[in-house]
């Protein structure tokens, strides 16, 4: 089973709708704020009710709608421990595992590096990477608790050890590609393959990237579901 | 399963790859010219081997990139009988399967309407409906063999006789929507749920569209699978 993919352009960011067809349970992943609307649809379309709203971080390029998709869907918001997103109904820490629909799992995996707290899905045969592992890239390191050290083990020793066919579903893309696998960026990703860990530090260093233009707005909103009085 | 979804932004059509993790066979249905190397990398990334190239019908929009991924890749390039596309490998017909992978199979169905070859394809519990059904609309009728009458029959008696909670792929859309199921668009198509055969065509014959843009172009460089010399 494959995720429904959604993208807001805005931000490049990848939303994921985790459902089977016939079963009406879904779980959403990583919704924004500007595509509320859509995706209230998309799951009305699909016939399907939301059980939870999972973070894979505090984001700093756009705000979540996780607080209205709860008030609205009745969801409970699931969020890692390690992000100070202190409304969510699960703290989530490594290991811990969400049930939904028909015997359906997904299991946490901390992978911090882009921030303290990021983490990682795995469903099925799919992991969903957040900022941690991009498409032949992986998330900055330079702000919000960002470590290039964290950041190459949590790619090299956790995610890479995911099985080879294992799908990866990353939390943006720039380039109009939809998913790629372990064993493609364990072999090519222009990063992180084949790098020893200081290459990969100096890599990140030398990247030099603006301070991302919604930082200071998105991340108390993020801390708060995106609800301005954490309703 | 599902499939993966991909974009073409300058002609909003979806493009999609039918696989399963861990299984090397892949299907595509209906690839894009301009996105031929984003297609490619993305099977590679995916360790996936192209099968079968599938077209839903002659598209008046875009140009496929079919004979061009043929020649690549080996797969073998499948069309309706009836949309001229004489270069095909495989000229299918109503009913017809196409097999793949470990014992995945698709069907095809042969909905008449926006053109008079358009088919659709079942896979597993999905629909892909090309121009025949849309996310809440349809394809148009008034140019290259189009019929409403026909298209009606297509929509209310082939398509919404699936089971509803077959999920709809279809090959465009311009709202930034992904899929839908039978049982949503069965309920709530703005121009087919509920709707008597004579109200359908008085809908479809009030659209007055501008002619496609590609169309002189898109619809003979199709019928060659995309390469202008039918290689």
């Amino acid at each position: 089973m494959s995720p429904i993919q959604l993208f807001d352009g805005e931000s490049s960011t990848f939303t994921y709708i985790l459902a089977i067809p016939g079963c009406a349970e879904a779980v959403i992943i990583d919704p924004v704020e500007q595509q509320y609307e859509r995706d209230l649809l998309q799951l009305q379309r699909l016939g399907l009710t939301l059980a939870y709203v999972l973070e894979t971080h505090t984001h700093a390029d756009h705000v979540t709608s996780a607080g209205r998709l709860r008030q609205h869907t009745g969801a409970k918001a699931a969020a890692p421990a390690g992000c100070g997103i202190a409304p969510a109904d699960l703290q989530l820490q490594d290991g811990d595992v969400i049930s939904f629909g028909a015997g359906e799992t997904i299991r946490a995996l901390h992978t911090p590096g882009h921030t303290a707290g990021s983490m990682s899905f795995v469903w099925r045969d799919n992991v969903f990477t957040g900022d941690t592992l991009l498409i032949n890239g992986c998330g900055r390191t330079d702000f919000q608790s960002g470590s290039a050290n964290d950041l190459y083990h949590s790619i090299t020793q956790i995610l890479f050890a995911l099985p080879e066919h294992t799908w990866v579903w990353p939390g943006h893309d720039y380039q109009g590609f939809s998913v790629s696998s372990i064993g493609w960026e364990k072999q090519h990703n222009a990063r992180a393959a084949n790098r020893s860990r200081e290459e990969f530090i100096q890599i990140m260093h030398d990247l030099n990237l603006p301070k991302p233009r919604l930082i200071d707005v998105a991340v108390p909103a993020n801390q708060k579901l995106g609800l301005p009085d954490a309703q």
